[in-house]
């Protein structure tokens, strides 16, 4: 049996769990969009592609794996600040690039969307320090197998591909032999290392005296979520997270503490004198580490990543982490573990704010965020932009089963709202039980869950037009625009009153209307203001709106996309770090 | 006398005429922006990186040189393909890259816009195919020469350079020695050569017998211009244009024709007898010669670059071109010119359409562009995005002292929204007398030019945020939405009927009243639809709206951002060659 080369790609993404897929045509790439929809995936076109690039990031944190269409030059080199961001925060992003066909690039044709110099190859090397694996499709024979290495070295690190595909080539049958056997990470024998490792690992848990867990963000990306939290209630130690480690832990538990931040007593004394820290995931960059000062003591920890165990001395390589971790599981002695943890049982707890908000209410950062909490529920989805956004929700306690994301590493402003729309699309489909569960890292029991974005104005304008995609894909998504006039997470920390923070004042509320002229044209003209305005709109602009959001049933339980706009003053900014160096500029 | 090191950098943009500079702030570039207004220069905050790219390019291509300032890593990235696209295009296009202080990259310390990694060069190599000259600031004693020794490259080659400023030498005093001597690109000395290649053109020149002028788009970038329309005059030889050069020689000389594509006697005919081209600024790539059709015979033609002249035989290099040619002006005998041009004369002009169009006017890509040529004026600067608005132009003659700007090779549609921006900032300053005569390229006797754009409507929903910074710059900019709903020059290439083909449909005409609330927010809140819709804005969408926009004054004359959308069919476009596509696909 024989199949397009574009049908056999498009067939194994959707075996790995894919639906939706991103991107934008050119003309390098129209015959290989002819065999999106055959294969059974739904075509997203994106306004732009870096948009593109963000939704593929978002919808691939979720469901395990994401995937854009971009052209040759343009499309591409739009979209590689996307993609860069995916490779730094382990995202597994697939880059999918239509390249002008064989012949013109053996010719060195100087044909549209190349530098002019017949060279092919700038735009994949442009990509080689952001990718993990790439695949320059030339041969029928062997692009099913390059195929599969690569979309498997995608799965493997959680971290972007990237494979090009000359237009002449989309059509050619290849074989369907391999599509036969799905893609995996289980390996064909357990590692004869496994044995060694679970000894090695229960040593270490049943002699602890003062152990701890601790849960950094790529445990997501490695789909270690679950047995983390097995482990957490099994254990009953006490377990902390990173900022970008928020979220996976059930923060409704007992022994889940808040983040740690490596400054504040008593948490820092615990951590001092832990004898064992079971660590996931780290990722130890400034701002997922308050500045180096949360990282575990290396000389009693033990680093889980998705392939390897390992402490200061000795790595376990090439492991499945998942499968040890269940085998961890289901080989620990409870009665075994320490009995007493006076300490941990002994630490502050932040508790979650009272359903109802203390009134009052004032609209600053100080109350908006406690407020909020209030707002979500179990199997939310939670977005939240870098800047004060971000800063906002980290001292809040969630429901179970949310997922929050939030900013880690690379920071790239914009990145939120595309990002809301491959989450919730992703969100969607885990609902209509479209899903690889290999693969998907969030699946809560609940279909009730909605997808939730705050973000500033100033981020907000980077990559606005995605909020039309939200509208033609009908997506459910309750969209918050902190405005407070620029970009105050840099006032913060230099230029508090240079003109170049600010950002031009827009009617964000009209963003609905402008984005979508759905229905009858003439009508649409004749429309009243405040018909255009009120489509599932809300202004914010003092306590009393506030109280009025945390009521309004159709924003919190409404179809469609609903956006409220919060006011906030240009200098407030949640306590804390933003505070403090604030504070050093007066 | 010593000056901070971002001063030094900005005197000299200042220097060369620079006024606007583009960009977005980020943590790394706070204090370099701090060192703008002091250095006279006006700081122009994009909504992302990508459109301050674009804008930068667009600024350049007029006045010589453009410049924008991005953060590491996610700005610059966001930004790359507008780079590229100068690269491609030749705009002289400074890319400034605000960088971790020195300690934290020698560290290798994993700080935020890293790829975690702790490298700090994977950036700047991104950049390397797609830039002449890179400089990396390290030493406050050799920075002043790396500034100096990049800027002549980017001016020399009217191409990209790249500078990288850690964050903690932005302060540092330099000596401003350098400052004394402002930049140049006249040689100290003439070339040794000079005597020789005008001779030799002469020579060439005063033997011809069936001599043309061919101009292509890159004697814009070189500065040729204004020499080149002294000898289309002084010559009054038959002169053609590329695509990409268009607007380039004075279209309303009688010795000026067409666009040359290779195919239509007797264009074709006198091109094949011709026994001498003069060439100059050749870029040959597919979409800017008909798919190598009109390429001049090599063995006839004397290509003349910035810095080179030469034959299929030999080329003289390292030349001032722009001297060489004031010489050979000066050098020129007029009486020994052939006299008669019979074939030249005898040659069809394509006439401009009557000021007064035929009625009735029908709204369709046939009658649209005709009509709009009658809206054009001396001084202008009309901008076609890619698409079927960059062809619609082509067939026009235009009004004397006009500048068009339309795709050539690179075609990265959302490109001339920000461009627009950037084209209008300049044209603004150099109505104010604001440039340096040097390197600015279009410098009309009237200062009553306009800015003008017409894109499509999935052009501009890429990048359109950009209509936010052209109503807080207060710029008076007509801007044409052809809403064609989608990419019909795509439907025309492949996928005629295929929804990946579709953009969502939007109210473009809100957009002002969405992109801009200065004013009074209460006021604006209750402001009628009407008055939110008609603020500058007029919908056309037959031909006696057509007629209506022709004769509107405000439209033509008023102040500010003025916008009309024109709706065409879905499968309309200009004829020639998207509608053989088209028809290919019946």
């Amino acid at each position: 049996m024989e199949t397009p080369l574009a049908q056999y790609l498009f067939t194994r993404l959707r075996q790995l769990g894919l639906r939706s897929l991103f991107g934008v045509p050119g003309d390098y790439n129209l015959r290989l969009l002819d065999h999106v929809a055959p294969a059974g995936l739904d075509w997203v076109g994106n306004c732009n592609e870096l948009n593109a690039g963000y939704a593929a990031d978002g919808y691939a944190r979720i469901k395990g794996l994401g995937a854009l269409v971009t052209t040759f030059g343009v499309g591409e080199l739009s979209a590689i600040n996307a993609v860069a961001g995916a490779f730094t925060e382990r995202a597994p992003v697939v880059q999918i690039v239509g390249k002008p066909p064989r012949a013109t690039q053996d010719a060195r044709t100087v044909v549209h969307h190349t530098l002019g110099d017949g060279e092919y190859g700038h735009f994949a090397r442009m990509h080689t320090a952001i990718t993990v694996a790439q695949a320059s499709l030339r041969d029928p024979q062997t692009a099913p197998a390059q195929i599969d290495v690569v979309l498997q070295q995608c799965l493997l690190h959680s971290r972007p591909v990237y494979i090009e595909i000359p237009d002449d080539l989309v059509d050619v049958p290849v074989s369907t032999e391999r599509l036969k056997t799905p893609l995996t990470l289980d390996m064909d024998t357990p590692s004869q290392s496994d044995e060694e490792v679970v000894s090695f690992l229960l040593e270490r848990i049943h002699a602890a005296k003062a152990p701890l867990i601790f849960v950094d963000g790529e445990s997501r990306a490695f789909n270690l979520v679950k047995e983390i939290n097995e482990l957490v209630r099994a254990t009953q130690w006490p377990v902390w997270t990173s900022t970008w480690g928020k979220s996976l832990v059930d923060e409704t538990l007992p022994n889940c503490y808040a983040i740690y931040d490596g400054e504040c007593a008593p948490y820092k004394t615990y951590f001092d004198a832990s004898d064992l820290v079971l660590c996931f995931g780290p990722h130890y960059s400034n701002t997922n580490s308050n500045f180096f000062q949360a990282i575990p003591s290396p000389a009693v920890t033990v680093n889980f990543t998705g392939t390897s165990v390992g402490t200061a001395k000795k790595t376990f390589y090439n492991l499945r982490v998942k499968a040890i971790l269940s085998r961890l599981l289901a080989a620990l002695d409870t009665s075994r573990l320490p009995v007493s943890l006076v300490v941990a049982t002994e630490l502050a707890r932040v508790e979650q704010e009272g359903k109802e908000p203390t009134l009052p209410l004032q609209l600053t950062q100080k109350s908006l965020w406690p407020a909020m909490a209030t707002f979500l529920r179990p199997g939310d989805i939670i977005l939240t932009e870098t800047g004060t956004s971000a800063y906002g929700l980290r001292s809040i306690r969630l429901p179970e089963q949310t997922r929050l994301f939030g900013p880690a590493t690379w920071l790239s402003i914009g990145y939120m709202l595309p990002a809301t729309l491959g989450a919730a699309l992703a969100q969607r489909e885990i609902q209509q039980g479209e899903h690889n569960a290999d693969f998907t890292t969030f699946m809560p029991s609940t279909a009730e869950g909605r997808t939730i974005l705050f973000i500033g104005d100033g981020s907000l304008q980077m990559t606005v037009q995605e909020i039309s995609t939200m509208l033609r894909e009908r997506l459910d998504i309750i969209l918050f625009v902190v405005n407070n006039d620029g970009y105050t997470i840099e006032r913060c920390i230099h230029g508090k009153n240079q003109a170049y923070n600010d950002v031009a004042p827009w009617r964000y509320l009209l963003a609905p209307a402008f984005f979508s002229a759905y229905g009858n044209e003439e009508t649409d003209v004749s429309e009243s203001s405040e018909s255009l305005r009120s489509r599932n709109t809300l202004y914010v602009k003092d306590g009393d709106d506030l109280r009025a959001l945390l009521q309004n049933e159709h924003l919190a339980d409404g179809k469609g996309l609903r956006m409220a706009e919060v006011r906030l003053a240009r200098e407030d900014a949640p306590e804390g770090a933003l505070t403090r160096l604030l504070a050093l500029q007066e």
